[in-house]
């Protein structure tokens, strides 16, 4: 027996004890939108991390705690892996839509149901599990660090901080998330890489008060002033208009669209799904999916001026709203486009439009071609006999292990243990007994992978 | 003593009963937005008619009723006026903040404190007076049609079907309006025109439901779409550009700029008052009042679509709605406004946006050289000894004299005879015992001076 299969053999052997610690991690609640079980969540974490021989520490952010822990391989030379994902979860009110109770994380036939059994802590506790299973079989191949969030379901507000605070610390040879599950079909999913986003909020002024429409003769309507800022700032073609904004767009490469072709996109369902008769463009099939996925957008998110209800109120507004957030892409920075940005309403005489900066996630793509995400890719065909679905980016901003992987130059996929249709934020989320225990082969193949990749390339 | 001398005699003579006749219409409450009252004086009212002579009726409408009054000229071949004013009044909420009760119309000093004092049940009574004192004093000079609206304060929702539906009861040679108080410096003001109106509520649709904002790159947002659309419409100089939008408005007569000129326009007391630095096109002057007065505008009286509030909520919204005013002037029709905006959504590509109409207000404009006019003019020089303001036409859309005349192609004018800063709408709205006076003999002038000009004409 192989290396690898005797560790695979090791998960077997030892799946009662390993779902026993998953429902022991998953009836700790922690749930981040109220904070509640998140603290001791945390301590339990760190308990099991030890339990298995990782050095684990509870470390503190703005918000919710980090849960940091590092393994050393049991040879020289290895790579050393960052692993990002979650222990908090969502909410799962109402109970009573449970089929049974979600803070049990009951084994029903062959399912484990229960809130966060796949988002995020089945995922989570398959890398512990594998690091049991390697110990016990031949040793760490690589180095481990772990980055495990406690904020994720709230938008991880803490963690751009945490993460240029503790640079050092977390830095690696490549960055590698495991959340959620498989795509539909069954079919293992890696990603490699997510949009970046800047949000702003634009304000006009017109007078110090709400008038009398009459009045719109002498004195300026703010909600016109961002409409005709708007408007130099997207044609109706949907063409960002802002000076310099595609200039650090980086296209697809022949490799990139090449899985965009495999990715089996259908605009009819695709259309059905999202509640369109129209693609914007025009576009169609893979041209649809290259435009979702490496295209930057400007998109108003809102706009609030005067009084749009029942009836006639003729009123002159004296302040306008509109909230935008780009979608960015590769190597687009959301700080340079907010400048961009400034600098485009100062040239067409909109410096009085105030604008407000809520924040900004750097956009980052890994090259498909690296040889970590070919190692991710082979583990994935050993364990689970088939050919996961490759997307070479995601339409969605994240901060997961794609957006450390930019923020660190190294490189980075994000991919998932649960079973597909694992309803995860609703009621009755559940992980299957078959898709853990793989989930924790998975993990270890790819370390181990690594480890004699990495080896031969130095 | 000439005819008018003796019947402003009368009025001196008999001022203790006119104002308990004053104060027996105020105390009957009729406050239209709760209906309040409303009934009960419009059969007092009639009543009080019928005391002077006048035939009156009580006449339902679509909402509140109308009173409605005609009394004949003592001679023949007289003109027929039509006089426009309303019975209606405010809440007097909260009553303690009045200095004595607003339902009480108490004499305190000079003044008669209470609701509805000035606004308008002071200026209806006028006329009745003015009949009382015309006929004790050598006949009612001219024929006298008089609409009382008991919904003026709402807006007047049930006035333009009562008026299409009773042409021929209303049709008179010139319309008349009393409402309201004089300019600031006591000076008596005369209008001759009013604003039009078409108030409409665009609405553009996106996607069937709001959605993640990444899908921006696939799904139409309707918010850009209704920006891209209003672009069309107005440019930023506020050229509105909607094709043959211009073709009606009647451009002011030498006459009428000179009676802007004689308006005594500040431009900084202007702005201050409506919180402005600056006006649209950086006219100022004359011409600030004539941009005012003169030009119509389409004005966004608001505009919602998805969210704007605090955070960073990236949405794709699935609906986007702007209300609209356009303020008309002479001889612009709503009617064929709204059909050219049709046209020209049509013409430029967004034929899918929808046009909810809220009615519409027909400006109009009477010429000052129009012997009625001179007659009004002449009436307010010979009680007040000075000078009147004459406006050539309001910014703001009513549905008084001037816009009866223009319904019935008839010179017409609103003037007012209560005090100046009569606190309307708010607490302690007084009338002056002698504006009241002097208001009975305005009236009583007018139609004298008129049934004389106006048989000089035959």
């Amino acid at each position: 027996m192989s290396g690898i299969q005797s560790t695979w053999q090791y998960v077997d052997d030892h799946r009662d004890q390993m779902i026993a610690d998953l429902q022991r991690l998953v009836q700790q609640k922690s749930i981040s939108s109220s904070g509640e079980g998140v603290e001791e969540c945390a301590r339990l974490l760190a308990s099991m991390m030890e339990e298995v021989g990782i050095r684990a520490e509870v470390m503190p952010t703005d918000g919710l705690p980090v849960v940091f822990g590092h393994i050393e391989a049991d040879h020289p030379d290895a790579p050393t892996l960052l692993i990002y994902t979650h222990y908090d979860v969502q909410p799962a009110d109402p109970e009573d839509a449970w089929e049974s109770p979600p803070w049990e994380a009951r084994v029903v036939g062959d399912r484990l149901i229960g809130r966060g059994t796949t988002d995020a802590k089945g995922n989570l506790m398959a890398h512990l599990k594998a690091v049991q299973a390697l110990k016990a079989t031949g040793g760490m191949p690589i180095n481990i660090k772990f980055l495990f969030d406690g904020e994720e379901e709230s938008g991880s507000p803490s963690l751009p901080g945490f993460v240029d605070s503790h640079r050092d610390l977390l830095m690696a040879d490549a960055a590698l998330s495991f959340d959620g599950g498989f795509d539909a079909g069954n079919i293992p999913r890696i990603n490699l890489g997510s949009s970046g986003l800047l949000f702003v909020s634009l304000r006009a002024k017109g007078g110090e008060h709400d008038l009398h429409s009459a009045r719109a003769r002498l004195v300026p309507n703010p909600a016109w002033k961002l409409v005709w800022a708007l408007n130099t700032m997207k044609d109706p073609d949907s063409n960002v208009l802002i000076e310099g904004f595609y200039d650090n767009v980086r296209p697809p490469t022949a490799r990139e669209r090449e899985l965009l072709e495999q990715a089996g996109w259908d605009d009819d369902e695709q259309k059905r799904s999202l509640g369109t008769d129209e693609f914007v463009g025009g576009v169609s099939g893979t041209d649809a999916l290259q435009q979702l996925l490496f295209t930057p957008t400007c998109n108003i998110a809102g706009f609030a001026s005067g009084y749009v209800g029942e009836g006639r109120k003729t009123l002159l507004p004296s302040t306008a709203t509109v909230n935008i957030d780009f979608r960015l892409v590769s190597d687009q920075d959301p700080d340079d486009i907010l400048q961009k940005l400034r600098n485009h309403l100062d040239k067409h005489g909109y410096g009085d439009i105030e604008i407000e900066t809520r924040g900004g996630v750097e956009p980052s793509r890994t090259n498909p071609d690296d040889p970590f995400v070919e190692v991710v890719v082979e583990a994935a065909k050993a364990v689970y006999q088939q050919d996961p679905t490759v997307r070479p980016t995601g339409d969605a901003s994240g901060r997961q292990a794609v957006w450390l992987a930019g923020k660190f130059g190294i490189p980075g996929a994000g991919t998932a243990v649960g079973p597909p249709d694992w309803k995860g934020h609703a009621a009755n989320e559940f992980m299957t007994i078959q898709h853990f225990l793989d989930g924790i082969k998975y993990a270890a193949t790819i370390w181990s992978n690594w480890a004699e990749r990495f080896g031969g390339r130095d």
